[in-house]
């Protein structure tokens, strides 16, 4: 009978934003009044960023840009088997007008409402991983 | 045609317990150098309490425990329907030898590596959401 054993490895940063943008939601992970906060957004990948919408901007967001995680995963919620992809970066407003029309016709809003804001994290630190298995006899 | 309309609901704090129990990994949210941060950690619920196993308790947890939040869910990748639960409260070296053995028996950590500890997180804050979808004609 074949063993098996579980592989944690750590992957490059280009296949962990690949990843990253294989997926169309995450967790924006930040700090709001002074304690651990995390909120389930949609993103895009675009140009090496993030592009989310959140209704959190003016309570997350400094005007000059607030530093924020994010996460994005795919586990077997079983086997536990997956990858996760977390990075870290500078998170600002999106002003661009065309920037907002393109990004608002391709992400949806994760709840209801319309006083969100579009943001872009662009990141600083790129960490992903992969837990597989390897069987050997 | 059946129009169909996404209606995000809050859960109650006792669902959202039992949603946190029904499923075994989630994701730890936590400040590390004055930066947020996350880390998919394996769990239970016991007593009320979340229980994880991880390496990070040395540089996370204060000795007099540090307060964190905990995130799990369960989003279908494809129609984002699903629920997530967030919690935060203090969170605790778990110091009683028999409660460490019994965890210990029953949580995997995630990685790999012996060096972790068994943390008690009990929830002040219980927020929990649904998002679900509704046909109507």
């Amino acid at each position: 009978m074949a063993a098996e054993s579980r592989h944690l490895r750590e992957l490059p940063e280009l296949k962990s934003m690949n990843l990253l943008a294989s997926t169309s939601f995450g967790r924006l992970v930040f700090s709001q009044h002074a304690l651990p906060a995390i909120r389930l957004v949609n993103h895009i990948v675009d140009d090496g960023a993030v592009i989310i919408r959140t209704q959190l901007a003016a309570t997350v967001l400094a005007p000059t840009g607030t530093v924020v995680t994010y996460e994005a995963d795919a586990i077997d919620p079983h086997t536990h088997l997956g990858w996760s992809v977390i990075i870290t970066g500078l998170a600002e407003w999106v002003t661009d007008a065309r920037d907002v029309v393109r990004y608002e016709r391709v992400l949806r809003p994760w709840g209801i409402g319309d006083q969100d804001q579009v943001i872009r994290i662009r990141p600083h630190l790129i960490a992903g991983f992969e837990l597989a298995e390897h069987a050997s006899n």
